[in-house]
């Protein structure tokens, strides 16, 4: 048995970046930046005017005469000349000659004269050129998840396309004679498969792109066929313990397929296979419905982010504990557990029981408290550390 | 003037929620759930066993006679009698007769004979019928948005199809004779429209359906177009406030719109519309792209949610500021600021510039500081609301 954060590790060293795609900006939400994304142009591209007004020289004092009118969109393409203003609009491109807005409200028009109740300061109410960001400049690093206010700055600065790290596809298959799918007739002793849905939904919200192969039957032909699949990453659901109906092992050897190690010292999820079928790396997990997702959050995400090249996919909270620990065996626990704030700080309590086949506990936790190996007991408001699951 | 609050209120009072649809488990990450799911049966649907090993009749002593093998998925017709054992595995039905599974490890195998080193107690490795669930039970109640885990629960409790709530179909148009998109040519005195992008992710991320209507010119009959549009929410982006060239309240006037409220005390985003354009609900959103987004989180995600039966769409976190904050004047601010974590506690640190329309300080923000109107000023360290961005 190895550590989790050995298998961790060894896993995460098994992958490098993908190639990259260029898509478009409505598409890239959610995408991994594969390239700096650099401004195409001052924001704004020029100086414009904060408030619907007058556009004047500050050096002048009393009474301008207006000289036209310049709506936002419609520049004006002369100059304000000494005691002379400009009628403009939130947005408007300040005119040359100009140098401070005074506001609609402080002043009073009369024809074509306009007075003004307040004295400008240069740089009245005008929103400077490259205020925002200059052109060249980084706007979003490479590896940045995109989010929508990405989105709108990128646009911003006229990129109407970026360059993206394209989502790897990961192909997963459930084993086991016992599966039916959910609403189909139950084979005799049979279960729905559950895990395969979570996975299906888990994979797509990290940013890789599910292949559901459905379920393969415990018969050592049918998981064999695996060996043709081409993916990113190849994922079992289950028959990876010590059992003769465990067949994972058994039946993809003498197609190509190289181990790389097997069983983790953890809690739910000991068995758990990462190797190679072919050139395809292939991740066997276990089958206990809690035990396949706790492994896929801990180990598939992080590959799937190694292909993203995104750091810190598992992040880690501070907390304290509600309740009491007795202390911990040789095994890496993770405990599912509900949240409560108080006065700014995370408290977690854990559920009494945390059978690796209980689902509902799953679907109710907030986080999983993580107990290192041989941890000693800890009693109500200890410090803890929590893996966030929402 | 009215108050953040009270215009939330008004709005969110405006929307009901909408009809339900079903749909494939494998599509409802994500959307809203408009009844209680309730499990189809118990999990597990019998007792199973926990281990690869042996049921056993834990009154008995001494070896036992193996009356056969039943793999997870092929139950075993008969009953263990005494002094019998059946050869079973990790999830095989536990069958007739037997009371406990004692595990492979501790047994010893000598032809049809296998004696163990251990005593079963009564229940020992069987997981019993329903320790997950029951069939009828609340698996997930109504109005819980479907996580990865809630599938995998759900699809355990032989659910196909859920009733979600029908998603909300928002169609907005960005109103400028000044905007283009991004990578086409500039007008002159000309921005790209930026905050459209961020929108229509938004919408997405938050459970609704965008429809980008596109950018309409500053005339009448362009905007007064959009009266034509079936959806569940109108919005527009800009030409709300006094000036001119806003032309939203003028242009929509004649087509059957009508005004709930205008303006709101609150900075980033003072001028906003509330209103129905004929059976349609009308949220016009001011121009400043920060403006825009940040109105579009506080007034039109609490929006989508009403219409998906959503509670809490805005949430709140408890925070200490970083720097030092002067006292508020008499709007709600919303300072764009970073998080740091300290010891399980989180402070947030505002950018010293606010200017609403500087996107990249939004994009790199982590939450907006929530200041009320009259706010006193701070110090390092004082106790701040804030909502999170991420």
């Amino acid at each position: 048995m190895i550590s989790v954060d050995e298998a961790r590790e060894r896993i995460v060293a098994a992958f490098r970046p993908l190639e990259s795609e260029r898509v478009v900006l409505k598409e890239a939400a959610g995408r991994m930046l594969a390239a700096d994304a650099c401004a195409k142009a001052d924001q704004p591209p020029f100086s414009v005017s904060m408030m619907d007004g007058y556009a004047v020289r500050s050096a002048d004092t009393g009474a301008r005469r207006v000289i036209g009118s310049a709506p936002a969109g419609h520049p004006f393409s002369g100059a304000v000349g000494p005691g002379q203003a400009l009628r403009l609009f939130t947005g408007s491109v300040v005119p040359e000659g100009a140098d401070a807005v005074l506001a609609q409200e402080d002043s009073r028009r009369d024809g074509d004269d306009v007075s003004f109740s307040e004295s400008p300061r240069p740089g009245k109410f005008i929103r400077p050129q490259g205020q925002d960001f200059r052109a060249g400049s980084v706007l979003a690093p490479q590896g940045k998840l995109l989010t929508p206010r990405d989105l709108a700055l990128l646009a911003a600065g006229d990129l109407a396309t970026v360059e993206v790290r394209r989502r790897p596809l990961i192909a997963f298959a459930a084993t086991g004679d016992e599966l039916s799918r959910p609403g189909e007739p139950r084979k005799p002793g049979g279960i729905t498969a559950s895990s395969v849905y979570g996975l299906d939904a888990m994979i797509a919200q990290w940013g890789a792109l599910p292949r559901d192969l459905g379920i393969l039957p415990d018969r050592p032909d049918a998981i064999a066929a695996l060996a043709k699949e081409k993916c990113d990453l190849l994922v079992t659901l289950g028959g990876v313990s010590v059992g003769d109906h465990d067949l994972v092992q058994s039946a993809l050897g003498p197609n190509g397929f190289a181990l790389y190690f097997w069983k983790i010292a953890m809690r739910p999820g000991r068995p758990l296979i990462f190797g190679r079928l072919g050139a395809t790396p292939f991740l066997g997990l276990p089958g206990n419905p809690v035990s396949t997702m706790v492994c896929a959050i801990l180990f598939l995400r992080p590959a799937i982010a190694a292909m993203l090249d995104q750091k810190n996919s598992v992040p880690l909270r501070q907390a304290r504990l509600l309740g009491a620990l007795a202390a911990n065996d040789d095994r890496q626990d993770y405990l599912r557990a509900t949240y409560e704030w108080r006065d700014g700080l995370l408290w977690a309590r854990p559920f009494p029981l945390q059978d690796s086949a209980m689902l509902k506990i799953f679907s109710q936790a907030d986080g999983l408290i993580v107990r290192a190996p041989g941890a000693p007991p800890l009693s109500d408001g200890a410090p803890i550390e929590i893996l966030d699951l929402n």
